[in-house]
């Protein structure tokens, strides 16, 4: 194996103006609490026997892997949302579905669609659904702004 | 060095409908095998003595890096179609190259348009190709659908 | 923690024409002296203490971690441009910021605009500038070409 598997993981979302889409991109990271290191993108599984924790104070510049949706928009007055949703199986040592899901629109919206995402990933597996988890979060455009939410993986 | 550098490699190509965009691609990383893993998506090297091995069932969850070309349509009728290519040198301390497309079209014309790419890069290196690998799928869509097409690095 | 956290860095620059789109991308990173290893893009902090050097010759198929811009475009004398800026805090315990910028137009301009967004990243922390680095690359378009940036983690 090139990378350990990761034992913990937990969710976050954050938003934010900025100079630029970049700017607000790294904005929104920083209010979600991971904005001083390195995000590595990664798709979209919770392994088997990974325990939820609070978010935590990363160690600057770590490099730490996630699944996330994000979106930018300058777009005046634009309402904008990002959500992750997590199914976690009843079969303990399978492994749990991240999906990630962002668009214009209200958080209740995109966070009950990212849900039902995961929920299809599981039926295609044949997997039954223990538990459930999300977390989304919407943001109404100044000049430039960004949404995120992310599932951080660690341990 | 950060990561450790792999040591053997195999090819693998999917192709699912989904419920979202997102749902085929996760379908699609299912039909190749590697649909309950991390995927890391990486540039595109073959390491120098990395083997080649058939595809495995690999540790749900577990990070793996790998260098995929991807897409996905909701265009009924259409057909897509995902290929990646490897070229490998003659001088055995040479790494390997990857090459990744995707587009609309036959299976067919798109593994013939990434071997090119591979060919392409290595003239580009100055270097002789001993051997050659590829594989490619198409897909044609009903509602919502996805194509992969991956090498996957472990080790 | 699940991958090691860089000690070094060191900032590369490339520019090329291709076949393809992917096949300049691979000929700029060529350029940049990186085309032989596995690039894993990543969101964009220098840690604490990691030290600059200069460019180094990687092992070829390493799996490395870089925060880059890059831009490829297949339109005929259009010049393109990517670069990368990087500001350190003066509390050295503190990471530095990395920013990312490509578009249409001139180096001089793109290089300004990304050395910008580093210092308005690091505004939006509250950390005070100890020094800024940066660097960028144009290319005017042939047939198909890439430009790319990079901030390489080693160590």
């Amino acid at each position: 194996m090139i990378f350990k598997t990761p034992t913990q993981y937990f969710l976050v979302a954050g938003a934010s103006e900025g100079y630029t889409l970049l700017n607000a991109f790294d904005g929104a990271l920083l209010h979600a609490g991971i904005g001083n290191t390195n995000i590595v993108k990664m798709s979209s599984i919770v392994p088997p026997h990974c325990q939820r924790i609070s978010p935590i104070a990363l160690p600057p510049g770590a490099l730490v892997p996630a699944a996330y949706a994000a979106l930018t928009s300058d777009v005046h007055g634009e309402i904008i949302s990002a959500g992750v949703a997590i199914a976690l199986p009843e079969d303990e040592n399978q492994n749990g579905l991240i999906m990630e899901y962002s668009a214009k629109g209200e958080q209740r919206k995109i966070e009950e669609i990212v849900r039902n995402m995961a929920v299809e990933g599981m039926k295609l597996r044949g997997w039954k659904i223990k538990d459930m988890k999300s977390i989304a979060i919407e943001y109404k455009i100044k000049k430039i702004g960004a949404v995120l939410a992310a599932v951080v993986l660690w341990g």
